[in-house]
């Protein structure tokens, strides 16, 4: 008769869930589902799939749910889920509130995968963290003091949307300039075709589609372009990294998401960028600069540590 | 027999003092001395301006002074005050504590302005707050969750060094881009400098020395040229703002310093950038973006601040 938790982490192509049981960070069961697909909802998808695997005997102490967009989680409300139609000030939390009898919490995937990262991690035994992921968008999540940090509204963390070159690119959002537009793995791509199409020569070339997982590969076989690409990002990740030193003075830094995994083209310009705009070598003392610790079930184990930072309370 | 608080505010031109009693926000007695002079260094100037309003009777619960510059509040050393002679590295707690028999502590000034403002000024009531300092230099101080935000060695709020501008003007701290280098006082009239030595026609012409505070003046006048640099500083400011509330989502932003009261030239274009630069509406909803209200005392409410946190906890 263990009691458990039930997470589950709602991507937009797919959906997770596993539950664990409370005194453990190994899941005794994970499950995963399309989140789109023909006669189901994302939503009726999420509760059938977590329907799929709740415990039959012990107790469910907490249901957590890692969820895309900017999420008021004070409310359970995802205020925008760009991938997931009808995600619009979508009431997440009574959803699952109706369905299930146990307490439920809802959190941003970056925010809470910090929060995993720092729980289970490359940020145990840390007190100030800041997580950064770098994929198809930039999020990210801040640990100050041992808690996470949520802000007025739980909006806190958009480190995607700092200005890094005012007027530069447009972002996704629709605002210009924000580290977004410069450095996730599509804004990548988008430099490298706007150079391709300039005449610049690259391996890359005859490459369609492009992606920044193309880019990364071609930077290991020392395509100039591809190079040029990577350190461009790795530039305004570490403009951005150091105003989050001044503003924080952390202990950690950990970067996340696929865009991190491509090595030392993209971390050691990040890592000269930070020196380039520092105050004081004070901010570096002791400073870990580190990749996540937790690959693709992040979502999972920062739902987790969500539901241990509830019960613990 | 009053139980009292002993605070101090060292400023690279003027040291202040004052006495309150433990229960009330209005000073005793307040004195002040110049920084520097002939004879003393800028130690022993502090400590005998406060042994000369040291309280006959009652208990000193505590003494908390404000310093400017990067510190570490947890050892008590100013790392770095740019104005003030030998004050590097140097143990200010530890020289109060041998003089004076009370616990001691100290804190950047503009940490403590922003604790100050929040239990005594613009911030009263608010739990998530964001203050930051416009003037000579550019400081600032945070609160989240009614906390001060300190960070790993109490580094953190330096918001002056947030790059606006890669590769842009030089800050004071010797690298390119930071705001301070951008919206401080010296930089709008560095960049009025610049644009009257370019040919651009103002009544700033023959102004000499030039300093903010005239540049602010004429735009009073309809100056365009100092329109246009209140302007300037009033974007970079706005765009760092914006930053700021996607990192922290605060309830109130408050600016203060000199620089902070010159009107509407300086908050419009501050406000329409936060509005450029915003990932949503709802950074925006109910936000309240105000000037500080404690004006010249605020480094001494913000040790008075400061001391009742200590004595709280």
């Amino acid at each position: 008769m263990t009691d458990t938790f039930l997470v589950a982490d709602i991507g937009g192509t797919q959906i997770r869930a596993a539950v664990f049981p409370t005194d453990q960070s190994a899941p005794r069961k994970i499950v995963r589902t399309p989140t789109q697909g023909a006669g189901c909802t994302p939503i009726e998808r999420l509760l059938d799939l977590m329907a799929s695997i709740w415990p039959s005997e012990g107790a469910v102490k907490a249901i957590t749910v890692a969820a895309p967009g900017p999420i008021d989680p004070y409310q359970g409300i995802v205020y925008e889920a760009p991938n997931i139609p009808g995600w619009t000030d979508f009431p997440l939390k009574d959803h699952i509130q109706e369905r299930f009898k146990a307490p439920v919490a809802v959190g941003n995937d970056a925010n809470l995968a910090a929060l995993g990262e720092w729980r289970f991690g490359a940020g145990r035994g840390f007190h100030h963290l800041i997580y950064i992921t770098v994929s198809t968008g930039i999020g990210g999540g801040i640990i100050t003091n041992d808690q996470l940090l949520l802000g007025a509204h739980g909006l806190a963390g958009e480190l995607g949307h700092i200005t890094v070159i005012p007027d530069g690119p447009l972002c996704g959002c629709g605002q210009r300039g924000h580290l977004e537009a410069i450095a996730s793995g599509p804004a990548i791509a988008r430099w490298v075709e706007q150079e391709l199409a300039d005449g610049v020569p690259s391996i890359l070339s005859n490459q369609h589609p492009l992606t920044a997982r193309e880019v990364s590969l071609a930077a290991q076989k020392k395509d100039p372009l591809a190079i040029a690409a990577l350190g461009r990002a790795g530039n305004y990740l570490g403009v951005a990294i150091a105003d989050m030193l001044h503003i924080f003075n952390p202990e950690v830094i950990i970067i996340g998401g696929g865009v991190s995994r491509s090595g030392p083209h993209l971390m050691e310009p990040l890592k000269e960028a930070v020196q380039e705009h520092i105050l004081s070598r004070h901010y570096l003392d002791g400073l870990v600069l580190t990749t996540a610790a937790l690959g693709d079930e992040v979502g999972l184990m920062g739902a987790l540590a969500l539901a241990h930072t509830l019960t613990e309370a």
